[in-house]
């Protein structure tokens, strides 16, 4: 075997490991769920014995930057995240997408830590795209107005709301069927000059 | 094949994928990666061809909670969950837990995210654990004073601080290395009577 781009095999990979992810909180058949896992090893391991051949199509996936990008909100490389696929809209940024049943919480709500996760990673976006220097969360205050739903088309939407110096004052906040359901304030800060 | 107790099947497919998650993550070499990949799928398969004859010692797991624990904060058949295994402690509750690649934000450090997954779910936990009503966040301030490390052995406690009425005030921490990374405070709330 030779090496070869990274890419379209650990996407692949990536997607199956969320399928398996999938099946485990779904199923409570052991059968079911073992057939449904033989059938992912079994395209695993015929990805790992070809990977040059294997070719993938996810539509929120940037090849160039999977090698070094991990992040478990947004990576197409890492089965934890969410598929955030974050893009400006006028002076927000915003993402569509539908969390499955992994992300629950309470009974048909998306966990307020995942919540939590989706907000910072969208505030941490928009505050450093395009900056010179990067900054970080220095806090972060999160309401929950209503349930977020799972399995239901979400938006989250955040911005600068102003700048001071060091300090970027963020705001954001999830929307699904017209209502927001979180609202949130945010500090980020980049590190004193040395 | 005839039906069984889901949890030592689903306890092991978790902690494979978990392993899968860690290595997609951890590898910048396509073929290393295949080959673990590789491994890990054929343990799945077999693991699916006999799940009868698999025996688990994961020792943060407690089988009789895991059919209907789906939350990716703490569940074992859930591989996004950290983990995280909550014990009373005085009045607080506590989890002690090292948090590998997957859950890295900025270089070193836990994803701002994670960090409030983690707080959000304990302060869930010791908000409801023995209460007559369950209460859901109504609000959730994170103060990010330091950085969490990957890797590092981590403390997290929360505790009520007090309670009025349907309102539940709760207080927690992130601590390594002795020292306080994050605090933070939150409104946990029960629904009104019908």
């Amino acid at each position: 075997m030779t090496s070869s781009p990274i890419a379209p095999f650990t996407e692949l990979t990536t997607r199956l490991g969320r399928e398996l992810m999938t099946a485990l909180v779904t199923e409570d058949d052991a059968d079911a769920l073992a057939q449904q896992v033989a059938g992912i090893a079994e395209q695993l391991s015929r990805a790992a014995a070809a990977p040059h051949t294997v070719s993938v199509g996810d539509p929120h996936t940037t090849p160039n930057h999977i090698a070094g990008d991990i992040t478990p909100a947004s990576s197409p490389r890492n089965p934890i995240a969410p598929p955030m696929s974050i893009v400006p809209d006028g002076d927000d940024y915003r993402c569509d997408l539908t969390l499955p049943l992994q992300y629950q919480g309470p009974p048909g709500r998306v966990h307020g830590g995942i919540v939590a996760l989706l907000i910072d990673h969208i505030l941490g976006h928009a505050a450093n795209w395009g900056a010179e220097k990067r900054s970080f969360t220095r806090s972060l205050t999160l309401n929950y107005d209503a349930g977020t739903p799972i399995g239901e088309p979400l938006t989250v939407r955040g911005r600068i709301a102003r700048v001071e110096g060091r300090k970027r004052f963020m705001e954001a906040e999830i929307i699904c069927d017209d209502v927001v359901r979180v609202r949130a304030e945010g500090l980020w800060l980049s590190p004193r000059e040395a």
